[in-house]
């Protein structure tokens, strides 16, 4: 498995607009296994997105897929920058679902 | 929602072994929407967890579980440490579950 755990920037005021934006992208991506976003309590412009995957590869993919490239394109005005990166090797744990293109 | 991302260092050697434990010692705990255990890929002692819970209440109440409390004794010895924590809220996302005695 791969997993990165990682931090992002919203502009000011668009914290709420940059989440959508990420849930509606990441829905149905093969191999992924968990992809969650969360905001930030003490920073009113960070949310974290932690995700897990069945493999590098599948992550990889994912980035060329269109619902995710539009999300991009959508998404890039209103991120600042990023924060911490972590990747991971995630080995079990509660919540690893496989999700498939409906 | 409530989120934790949380680093824990391993004594040497024994990452394997504290992971086998908390795999153990989480499963079916009411509220917990997710929690998956991983290694660092850079730190052959550290690993990661990232978990995401119904409300703060139930993440507090889980260190009651019998369960829980048998994997933090069984747990103490093979812990150095702890590295970084951020808390979150989560919002959505793709593998949030509700977890429930079976």
């Amino acid at each position: 498995m791969y997993g990165l755990i990682g931090k992002m920037m919203a502009t000011p005021g668009q914290r709420d607009a940059l989440m959508t934006i990420l849930l509606e992208g990441v829905s149905g991506m093969p191999g992924c296994l968990s992809y969650i976003v969360a905001k930030d309590p003490h920073d009113a412009n960070a949310l974290w997105i932690t995700e897990a995957w069945d493999s590098q590869a599948s992550h990889a993919a994912s980035l060329d897929l269109p619902s995710v490239k539009a999300a991009i394109v959508k998404g890039r005005p209103p991120i600042a920058g990023f924060g911490e990166r972590f990747e991971t090797v995630p080995v079990g744990g509660h919540g690893l679902i496989h999700s498939h293109k409906s």
